[in-house]
């Protein structure tokens, strides 16, 4: 992989940086951050103007680009690929290391006095805008909004902003009707004395009403708003796709519905003129709901007296507890996302000895069994295929320049998932074709171990899941090893592979508690740069426990793997794992055994069936 | 105990809410916070408003009197406490609990439109006045200063602020001079270009300033301010304690010092006005710096665009990095109090059949016998001696209508500790005197397996304190058990019993990483509402650990118990501990063996030293 040439690009910047026709004023930074206008981690291409501008295409970083300095801050994930993606006008500021500065105290060191530093106002979310204009103002800079995207002056061939059709869900998929979800926002407005509620967020806009898109890749999601008022419900979305009948149907578009019912429907860009007038026309104790990560001009198109902000909106919160339909196709997908991955084990372990199958194959043929199976629609995420050193790269993704084979002498590591019109997964396996080094083993044993101390962990109803975090990491730590990244992310049903409100995570603590229905990955791992990478991945549904003593009826809560794919038990060094460990791991290849392997048998597939039967034999007693 | 009739004193508060004689206008609330003018979380009589307005004494809570209600905020270790000291005028408001609303949520749910709400500015601390004024304001009302203290007004009989002499620390106790403590301070200043540092805190200015006094009970601090300037020293301090020769000399108030060392000694009600003056007169680019937890009205002397305001101060993280000289009289003060305890407990053994021991006599015991080691102060905190149901109240000090008579059947739980000039100690132990039930036994090694968790625990350098938490909890969990309080709290050395920036608990975020030299407790517990309490507490230092791997040089921590005071081995059941925590058990009894038995020997205590050794005899192997 080599780095993108962007001296020309960067001094094109700054030129318009300066330029009166696109600023009021020259501003001396400019803030280009990783999101779109709905704050979205996944991004469609006419959004990925941080990667645009400086070759850098990892899911989080930001970017600024001062008159002398060019420099990206991203996390511990993208610190191997960043360093590479990007060429020596960048510095590279890694995120969560102690001597690393914030981007505002960065920016009050080499800018010179009463500076202006510009931002995109519909990129920047209103809490950082908040964060960072106070930092900035108190050294005697200002953060100023910057309405033309100065990154889309200088990009002369952005492509369109997608604009594709919709699916409706019944049902049967989402176990509540979008009129429904309508009427029970309508109620935690009321509660809150809110009058209007602004859905910013895609998944939310598509959750909300049982649609789903294909705008952005892998994000089953719409360029949509929607602002919903006690009687009205308005929809901001562009093209010709609210004429498809289905959709209307669904919407009951054409009906004769009771009037707060009826969705007017707008395009998608007068959301901003739509919310002022909104905002102009507030009564004295009228207030409006947003997200605080909102943008900051959809944020100040309401005056501040009139805004309520919230970290989660209610829909967030809503979304991220899995009713019994949801729950039951999160089941389905994930049961045939094993099969798939039975499929394509069995296939490398024969394929991987001859030396043909690259990482990019690899991805490809997983692709391939997934798209075999029944309501699949796209990849989850971008596979990350990677072995040996290229599995260090934590959120790695194979192209033609690090392509490398896999060998029965590497670690290979995959991390996959897909969306089905029932669910979507999220599952990472770590396997060796050959004969694993006793350090390899013992690495992966600690992962194990820490996977399984979640996984198996019983907690109070209402524990935040960052205080299961340490948990995963207790064995890697004890002898001095670590991982730099969180330990879960929440997973949406047939929508975003990283949902709020609630994860696993040392950098979190604003996380909702957990509770009954709320699904989330447990993921630990250990990188050894430039030798191998290590992870575990299962999707886990949050269940209530049986404890002994039931936290004075307070209720106990635990995890259920919704993944079943093997663990490569070749990797475990039995001897470290406990008792309880080994059943944990025996009891869940049984699960696997019995849950898949009735699938694999009804699909017949015959020989994926003998590889999971071979892969999940009990583990030998320790010693 | 009875709970105070505040039905009178209520009304009096509510007349003067209305009196233009102390409000510029009536307020239809009235916050009565916890702290002193420093915020200090132990304070002295004269300072005890909320427990003279609501009868509640215990370290945390604040109150708020509206013209209808009257209402208590105290977390999980004083809900029966709170409960029990006050009248039916008031309503606790359980902090911690999913369903209480927060202070400002409440007052917007009672008052009426437009509501002023009143506070002493000097209570208050400047980010709590934030957060609330925020909520008020956006809900129509006011939070506003009061300046004359409204609790004082009706306070006839409120004692003296306290002016005792002071103490002075030579090096062999504080491993640093105060002049390298300026020094330090100055070039931490320098670094941030801040001209102006104002330090609040108590604790930290006798940590500075190597002074320690006597004006606070269990804290061995003075009511003093400092302002320290680049070339300035201005010590705010009242009474002849300054004319104290040996003061005088340690501050070197009589020499001919540099000028940047010369200590201008001001009377400590001049503060506010020394400080608007400071602010009246900086330049364009001076900062003047605060802890963000310093009152209001000092914050509000400095001009918003000038203040430089953190969560914890420089000053606040040295002191938590205890030195060798530091660390060397911990270990020393630890030795001796665990002589005292095992003369206790010796003593115990002996009485508690007789059945003439009470909660109080036992406390007034163990203080006879910590009396009696050298350097002996005061004791750190009020006694916490508590048996059989009182043991659940977490904070419970026996007084007279509570007292209890130990007895062989009950668990008794002594949290306890002193102020030694050579360090602060702080130990928990739960003893049975008779045969304690399996339940009690089971509980009470649940609590020592999480003590152990978090004693043994390795972890990575820059570890926050408050990942460890959910260590201590795992085995309580487990079985469907938990308890209502952090598991630990940073120590003062002959300072603070409880101290920033670090701690172990799930309900902070922001506290600074552990480091070695940093001394924390160590404290789970478990409670029975009604039957009794389990609590076994070691104040421990942090210390680099030997970790196969060692992230990467990144460094690996871990605990050394300074506490060192036998753990009832009849209370624990052995078939319930791994190998590992047995031998753990064994090994730490070996140490109080070797360090306190010959310390029981050299002061010829030799009944209490056979009662070390046979308390501290192995465990029996597990089954």
């Amino acid at each position: 992989m080599s780095p993108k040439i962007t001296t020309e690009l960067l001094k094109h910047l700054r030129q318009v940086m300066k330029n009166p026709r696109y600023v009021q004023e020259p501003v001396q930074a400019y803030i280009v951050p990783s999101g779109d206008a709905h704050q979205s981690e996944y991004i469609a291409p006419c959004d990925c103007r941080r990667a645009f501008i400086s070759g850098f295409d990892g899911s989080a970083g930001t970017a600024i680009v001062t008159e002398q300095h060019a420099a990206m801050w991203t996390d511990g994930r993208y610190f191997l690929q960043a360093a590479h993606q990007m060429d020596s006008n960048w510095t590279l500021m890694k995120m969560g290391l102690k001597d690393t500065p914030t981007q505002e105290d960065w920016l009050v060191s080499v800018l010179p006095e009463g500076s202006k530093v510009g931002v995109d106002p519909f990129i920047i979310p209103a809490d950082q805008w908040k964060r960072m204009s106070k930092v900035l103002r108190s050294a005697g800079h200002d953060l100023v909004p910057v309405k033309e995207n100065l990154i889309d002056t200088i990009w002369t061939d952005c492509p369109q902003r997608p604009c594709k059709p919709l699916i409706t869900l019944d049902l049967s998929y989402t176990g509540v009707s979008w009129r429904d979800k309508i009427v029970a926002l309508r109620s935690k407005m009321a509660e809150r004395k809110v009058m209007w509620f602004v859905v910013t967020a895609l998944d939310e806009v598509a959750w909300l009403f049982n649609l789903r898109g294909s705008d952005v890749e892998y994000n089953p999601v719409f360029f949509a708003y929607a602002v919903i008022g006690m009687n009205t419900i308005r929809l901001f979305i562009d093209g010709d796709r609210m004429m498809d009948p289905a959709v209307r149907e669904h919407l009951q578009l054409d009906s004769t519905l009771e009037p707060e019912f009826k969705i007017q429907v707008l395009p998608y860009g007068s959301i901003l003129s739509e919310l002022q007038a909104v905002g102009a026309g507030l009564s004295p104790k009228d207030k409006v709901w947003l997200s605080d990560k909102a943008s900051y001009a959809l944020t100040e198109a309401i005056p501040k007296a009139y805004r309520y902000l919230t970290p989660y909106t209610p829909i967030c919160i809503a979304k991220a507890v899995k009713n019994a339909a949801e729950t039951e196709g999160m089941r389905r997908a994930h049961i045939k996302d094993a099969v798939a991955l039975c499929e394509l084990f069995n296939w490398l372990e024969k394929e991987v000895p001859k030396g043909t199958v690259t990482e990019i194959v690899a991805a490809d043929k997983a692709e391939e069994f997934r798209s075999q199976q029944k309501d699949f629609v796209e990849l989850s995420f971008a596979t990350i295929s990677s072995t040996g050193p290229n599995g260090a790269i934590i959120h790695y993704k194979p192209v033609p320049e690090t392509n490398r084979t896999l060998s029965v002498n590497e670690i290979y590591l995959l991390d996959s998932g897909a969306q089905y019109k029932d669910g979507t997964t999220d599952v990472t396996r770590t396997m060796h074709f050959g004969t694993p080094s006793a350090y390899e083993k013992e690495c992966f044993t600690y992962v194990l171990k820490g996977h399984i101390a979640v996984s198996a962990a019983i907690f109070p109803n209402g524990t935040k899941g960052h205080l299961l975090d340490s948990f995963a990491r207790s064995a890697l730590w004890d002898c001095g090893l670590d991982y730099l990244h969180g330990t879960g992310h929440g997973v949406g049903s047939f929508l975003n592979v990283h949902e709020g409100p609630c994860g696993i995570s040392y950098k979190t603590f604003a996380d909702e508690p957990l509770e009954a229905g709320m699904i989330v990955s447990d993921e630990p791992g250990y990188y050894e740069d430039g030798s191998f990478g290590i992870r575990i991945e299962n999707v886990v549904l949050v269940i209530p426990a049986e404890t002994k003593y039931n936290f004075k009826n307070r209720g106990s809560l635990t995890f259920e793997p919704l993944t079943l794919v093997p663990i490569q038990t070749k990797m475990i060094d039995v001897n470290l794992l406990t008792e309880k460990e080994r059943n944990w791991v025996n009891e869940y290849h049984q699960k696997c055994r019995d849950v898949v392997g009735a699938e694999l048998e009804r699909q017949g597939r015959h020989e994926a069936l003998r590889w999971l039967l071979r892969e999940t034999e009990p583990l030998a007693p320790v010693q």
